[in-house]
């Protein structure tokens, strides 16, 4: 029996992480559950998975809840801290979208709580901080995106020191074929050709910040070289990711397009448990298409590595401008191609902190949400 | 430092281990080598390489090459089996083509030596034997074939458990796309698309017995039901093959298409060298493509799993038949089509034996052979 919390539970990966526990009801218990203020769904899942406690990000909404329910409802950050270090949880699986994910994990990590984490903010903001803390405290770290799940499993019974390259595929979002992105809508931008995901995460797959994410994620889970993480287009998103060893043997990671598949594997390893999803039949797929990202039309890729590479404060800084460009765009308030020119912008204007404090990190990353 | 003995040193897998040794010279120790006749050769190897050893199975050759050069050669089986189990290696290479190489590798095993195996027959025709008595004395079997090592490292840190599928990539040989097979040369099948390898395993390539051989070996080595075990066509040879796991996951082997990667695999395992070959480039190979095998036209892989699934003395008898086709084939005594159609005959007139002993198989071997 594994016992976890969840943070982000109303959201997309959270909905997810809670339909493997349903299909697997005897290994699974929920001892944690929250949300940011998806307190009528949040009330279903209370229902349906008895944790011990929740909380409610927001506090208002917390307070409602807390009229409806018999349990403890939490609120605020602190409420969050206290559901990632629960006593009875042997795991945190952080699925919070944005910065807002960073603090819990570091608190759960001191708490010497596995992660699985599906926030990426944590590892491109504070990676550094976080992946040392988590080696100080012998807590092993357990990706679930699908392309650093893939590059785990093609690292299991490898030494690191093998690695010759770690080779990350992107579907190329839904304007891979797109020349002209001026005129690209919000519908147009949210609409992902292979991945059913939330919103921000949908966004920043149209932009390519997501694959730019992912790289400094690569970077600090698996220590290479940013010159050894490649990105290479493939629509089909069949391949998830691939790691190059030093005698050019090649390790891929394939499967079905379905979240269900990495968040399962991040709360069962080093077991597998079984899936519904069909087979891989690659006979009917019959072809998988590869190709270089186009680095003109997709920038964002590109000041990831620059980002990474200066590393420092500027990974946090790039990440909380994306953040807030991509808010202003699904609020309608810039065009698609300004969230590149944004982050550019938010970029070049800050001075470089070497070797920042989680503190100065979380100030930084506020300071540019409320500019 | 690595020890092991190599047979079969003039063959093509033979010629690529010794590459491999001559690129990783402060690694590897060649204590003993052995060929069936080609003593020009080994001569020279035995000049490069110093082993303590030799051996040529052709008596007179042997005699022959003993006079020329200042180390003990061997010969006969007795010769071979002696330089399978010699005090100093660590490890066989058993690189010698056809049922010839069954007893030595036995030998071998009984004295505790890990293999390196590249002969198929020893799995195919007493797999059962063999890996039973691979585990009896402890023994490490390491698969040569690119198919299997590919498998076996899509293996490394998983548990067999696990294991929901095998799929084995088949290049489809020179023939993939032609309707016409009873016009076949020689030559024509001489010629395999992609992969550089001896004439009977090239032959086999283009009747697809080379895979249905292979099928066997999979089920032997990873212990997995034939139902389990998949073929598909993959013409650029650069998915090795794949393991597809209950969770639906799927851990594919890819690489250039040189036989001295796998190699090295074997006599490096658990760890892995530097190999000079070029990095796997996705984005210029574009794409890769797959499709289900045509088993109206490639009979013998149907024949595989039928001898496999009927198991006892068949896959001896079919391994044996599919020997001597080739080699009528090869001496121009019968056409392409007449292989299957062999191999078929003798399949039929055969009574299985359920649990053979080693030496029943070697009986059926060499009768098939001498009728």
């Amino acid at each position: 029996m594994k016992s976890f919390s969840l943070l982000g539970s109303t959201g997309s990966v959270g909905k997810q992480a809670l339909d493997v526990v349903r299909a697997h009801s005897a290994d699974f218990s929920v001892e944690g559950l929250a949300c940011y203020s998806h307190i009528e769904l949040l009330k279903k899942q209370i229902a349906e998975f008895s944790p011990q406690v929740v909380a409610v990000y927001d506090e208002q909404k917390a307070e409602e809840l807390s009229s409806q329910v018999d349990i403890d409802v939490l609120s605020g950050m602190s409420g969050l801290v206290e559901i990632a270090q629960l006593e009875s949880s042997d795991t945190l699986l952080n699925s919070l979208i944005g910065s807002i994910g960073i603090v819990p994990t570091v608190e759960a990590i001191k708490a010497k709580k596995n992660i699985a984490l599906a926030n990426k903010e944590t590892l491109v903001s504070a990676g550094e901080i976080v992946m040392r803390l988590a080696q100080k405290n012998s807590v092993q770290i357990m990706p679930i995106d699908s392309e650093h799940s893939a590059v785990f499993q093609c690292l299991n019974g490898e030494r690191r020191e093998d690695i010759h390259k770690i080779v990350l595929t992107c579907s190329g979002g839904p304007f891979r074929e797109q020349r002209d992105l001026s005129t690209v809508t919000k519908e147009q931008a949210l609409k992902h050709p292979s991945w059913n995901m939330g919103k921000k995460i949908t966004i920043d797959s149209a932009t390519l910040m997501n694959k730019g994410l992912e790289v400094i994620e690569a970077k600090m889970l698996f220590g290479v070289d940013y010159d050894d993480i490649d990105v290479v287009i493939h629509p089909q998103s069949t391949v998830h990711s691939l790691v190059e060893f030093k005698d050019k043997s090649v390790m891929a990671h394939m499967g079905p397009a379905d979240m269900r598949i990495p968040i399962q594997y991040a709360l069962s390893y080093p077991s597998r448990f079984a899936h519904a999803a069909s087979s891989l039949d690659l006979s009917s797929i019959g072809s998988l298409h590869f190709s270089s990202p186009d680095l003109d039309r997709f920038p964002c890729l590109t000041y990831a590595y620059d980002a990474g590479k200066q590393g420092g404060s500027l990974p946090c800084v790039m990440n909380a401008a994306n953040e807030v460009a991509v808010n202003k765009f699904l609020n309608d308030e810039i065009q698609f191609l300004d969230i590149a020119r944004f982050i550019k912008e938010k970029m070049e204007n800050h001075t470089l902190i070497k070797n920042p404090e989680l503190d100065e990190l979380l100030d930084i990353d506020k300071r540019i949400k409320n500019e």
